[in-house]
């Protein structure tokens, strides 16, 4: 990995000092955590939940409702009875333990490659919102060029990872052929990481073919370069359209994300280590399923989690029981060696307030003392996933950084020096002329570009400008400052005559096929 | 502790439900939390920053810029040279040891006590705003009205322990008398503990004498009924106002926050180890004072903690740096056994917004997870603690039951019966009709009540009123059900009788003398 001053170079002190010198597109790197993780089960607890899982898998049992996959199933030694698979405890524990605890994922620049598992842990922004709040924080129905906006924030802003995949739904292009022009404006507007469509066996087969592409087939067969999400339906289903997405992933050797599908209360018990047991067994029979695709595939134990309203029904976020169950999720995660999914700033506010806020920091600081790996939907989300708010998305990836700094823990390399400064200064003193000070203040203190700290008086003089504003301001600087990371062309034109060829075969169809 | 289903019941169970059954005047029973604490140093890093607080304590010195505290330090066997106190380790080691890890904290209402110290935490309302935004979210000077409308939020919000003092600064009476009608409004509206003014020795005094008035002079001398607040100038200075009252809380066996006014970068240096070395250096000089004072006083290890704002010199919240600070301080302050004050929801917004929310939601979060005992500034404070805001004030206290009920853990008590659940439920089901869900939904899943889930539709359909709207209603409502509990009629005179004689004492005087 270089360290030289190039534009994307990604080294750690350099692209930390790079992010408080805004606008910068360095990347930092995948964050690697140093804090202590917030465990809130002992032992005893983990193997209680894995005995309850397990319980629910060898008797109560999961539907596949895809025949292949109970064919599949049939020839791994379970037991099936109708769309009923019944895993035997020995037989998951031995599928689950091929799966990697920890890979590289690979982007396009290799400089921007991650890794997942153990302390290493990726920001990925938020997808799948039907509307958007765009540069004027009007909320509609998004275009392939509002898609491309996002891709194009992703690529720029340093806390994020990723640039996803359908951030927001295009609507301007044929439903049938969507998942095509969403997968070619990832690649193309950023070169980090990026997730691969998973709406149907076919598309997801269109996006490894694309991957193909883009880092050819060799490379492909025994490096991750895109992830895929397969959402269960809870409790204990996994459809056709999903499992069939996660073969196409898997035999290419391409990871999934085992999604349970949680609406807390709803479709679990009401009880948060109960709800965690069904979740549990859940994840590990789609875990256990891609490795009986396909043996030492990575995989990732995957959930998305709300507990719902007793009064709508409605899903809510930032509430303290999805705290505990994000923390005992990751405990299991790691007692089966996994790498595991979780969502980050959640919430159901309709607009960018204060209602925002709470939801989405208290979700972000949860799954960081969780140890989450793959930090999904971690810009933009808000109104339960109904829009991704632009405004947002630029506050939520500062809030990202500064999580992850705080997760690197506290910095001793200068500790000495620094407290010698105590000295110098003495009783009554002040240290913003001191040399450590001026030498040290920004790699010490982060300082939030969107947030105004200013005196009421100055904040008036300024014309009090609030939050959405700001931050769609520092949106509109962003992109015209946006430079576009090139494809190699003869990788574009083949990018571009695959989907012009698919878009001849694909008939086109207008209904909407809204995935999470 | 009667758990009758009287109104002022302390149940746990029993207050939890309660607590969701809005409105109700029941408290939560002061915090015990379970999860695991982040402690992000390992001992030998303990031990770092222990050895170089006790380096500075000797070697640098303090500044006690009041005479009699000189001479007790004198008296004390400390080095003192001018107003520079040093103090060698071993008589700080022995001083210290002394005060109480853990005490209960007396409320008038005893079903109110509280515990301090260890995994016992409480909530407390900010304090001190010279401003107020108020039910109409007008921002304009304070009055005594209003400093009672906050008491009795404070008395009705069922996570918040204490009515605290001077939640804002009533400035319809005069700075000189202001601490005798404060103290009187947070004995009269709550019932739960409160803060006690130290704005001046004498002021302390007559908080002193209140409380003996209230609580009785014997019963306050071996029972903690009050905290006050002694302010460090950082770096190392303590100065005679807060020195002066100090002596007047300890000497009647009241406990003190000795808390440095820490302004990371600006007087500390621009490290986070070597700021929390001289904070907790400042810390130990002052709580071993409470020592030299009266051994045995209990006193509390406290702290202001913000990051400053390079371009503006303003005080920042919610940045990692904070985080990482707070989970530092405690276990420095566990390290020596004493209980330690922290302060939550702090932010700089000007107005309830997005802002607003991230810093208050990262800041509890991060006091939370750092195990901080005497969780002050609870509710309410925005603009750098420039005005006190009533719809934060109602949200922010929600926000504590929340992460209230994230640190009390996930519950087992059900876990089989609740796994039983999905047995009869199986695949492909729904669990909101179960008995077992029917009968644990509400105990199960928080639902805050400030926060709108509601689809955009039912929103626009229901007037598209947002949180601060729905927050100011939720106040009014509170206030329109404040019942008050009563004082015994002659404690009632009493107070009045000595209130009316300091009035007539005391030169009235109006310059402000405001006091974090």
């Amino acid at each position: 990995m270089t360290q030289t001053a190039t534009r994307t170079r990604t080294g750690g002190r350099a692209a930390r000092r790079a992010l408080r010198t805004a606008p910068s597109f360095d990347m930092l790197p995948g964050l690697t955590r140093t804090i202590p993780l917030c465990e809130v089960m002992d032992g005893s607890q983990v193997a209680r939940i894995d005995a309850a899982s397990m319980d629910i898998l060898e008797n109560v049992g999961v539907q596949f409702r895809d025949p292949i996959a109970l064919a599949d199933w049939k020839a791994a030694g379970a037991k099936v009875d109708g769309e009923r698979v019944y895993l035997d405890r020995g037989l998951v524990r031995d599928l689950i333990a091929t799966i990697p605890s920890d890979f590289t994922y690979h982007a396009r620049d290799p400089r921007k490659n991650v890794r997942l598992g153990g302390p290493h842990a990726i920001f990925v922004p938020m997808t799948g919102a039907p509307f958007l709040r765009d540069l004027d924080d009007v909320r509609r129905n998004p275009t392939l060029d509002d898609l491309a906006m996002f891709h194009k924030l992703s690529h720029m802003l340093p806390a994020l990872h990723s640039s996803a995949h359908h951030i927001v739904e295009p609507y301007d292009h044929p439903i049938s052929q969507r998942h095509l022009r969403i997968t070619y404006s990832s690649m193309k507007y950023s070169d980090k990481t990026f997730m691969g469509m998973t709406t149907s066996p076919k598309n997801a087969e269109d996006v490894m073919e694309m991957c193909a592409i883009l880092f050819g087939e060799k490379f492909m067969e025994d490096h991750p370069v895109t992830t895929g999400n397969c959402n269960g339906n809870s409790p204990l289903v996994w459809d056709e359209t999903m499992l069939g997405a996660m073969r196409a992933f898997c035999r290419r050797n391409q990871p999934v994300l085992c999604s349970p599908f949680v609406l807390g209360g709803a479709n679990t018990p009401a009880s948060v280590p109960a709800t965690v047991a069904q979740l549990n067994a859940e994840a590990l029979s789609a875990l256990a399923y891609t490795q009986v695709i396909r043996r030492g595939c990575p995989a990732i134990y995957g959930h998305y989690l709300s507990t719902v309203s007793m009064k709508s029904g409605a899903p809510m976020a930032g509430t303290p029981e999805i705290s505990l169950m994000n923390f005992m999720i990751g405990q299991m995660a790691r007692h089966y060696g996994v790498p595991w999914r979780s969502s980050n700033t959640l919430g159901g506010a309709k607009t960018f307030d204060a209602q925002a806020g709470y939801e989405s920091a208290t979700t972000l600081s949860a799954v960081i003392h969780a140890g989450a790996n793959y930090i999904w939907h971690s810009a933009g989300w808000n109104e339960a996933g109904m829009h991704c708010s632009t405004a947002k998305f630029v506050v939520d990836a500062e809030q990202c950084a500064m999580a992850y700094r705080m997760a690197e823990g506290p910095k001793w390399h200068d500790f000495d020096e620094a407290v010698a400064a105590v000295s110098d200064i003495g009783p009554g003193g002040h240290y913003l002329g001191h040399p450590h000070t001026q030498e040290n203040f920004q790699e010490a203190f982060f300082m939030p570009e969107l947030f105004d700290n200013n005196s009421i008086e100055q904040w008036v003089a300024e014309g009090e400008v609030e939050i959405t504003e700001r931050a769609l301001n520092n949106a509109r600087k962003l992109l015209a400052e946006y430079q576009e990371p090139r494809l190699d062309p003869a990788t574009d034109e083949a990018l571009r005559d695959y989907i012009a060829r698919r878009e001849r075969e694909i008939p086109a169809a207008d209904e909407l096929n809204q995935h999470y």
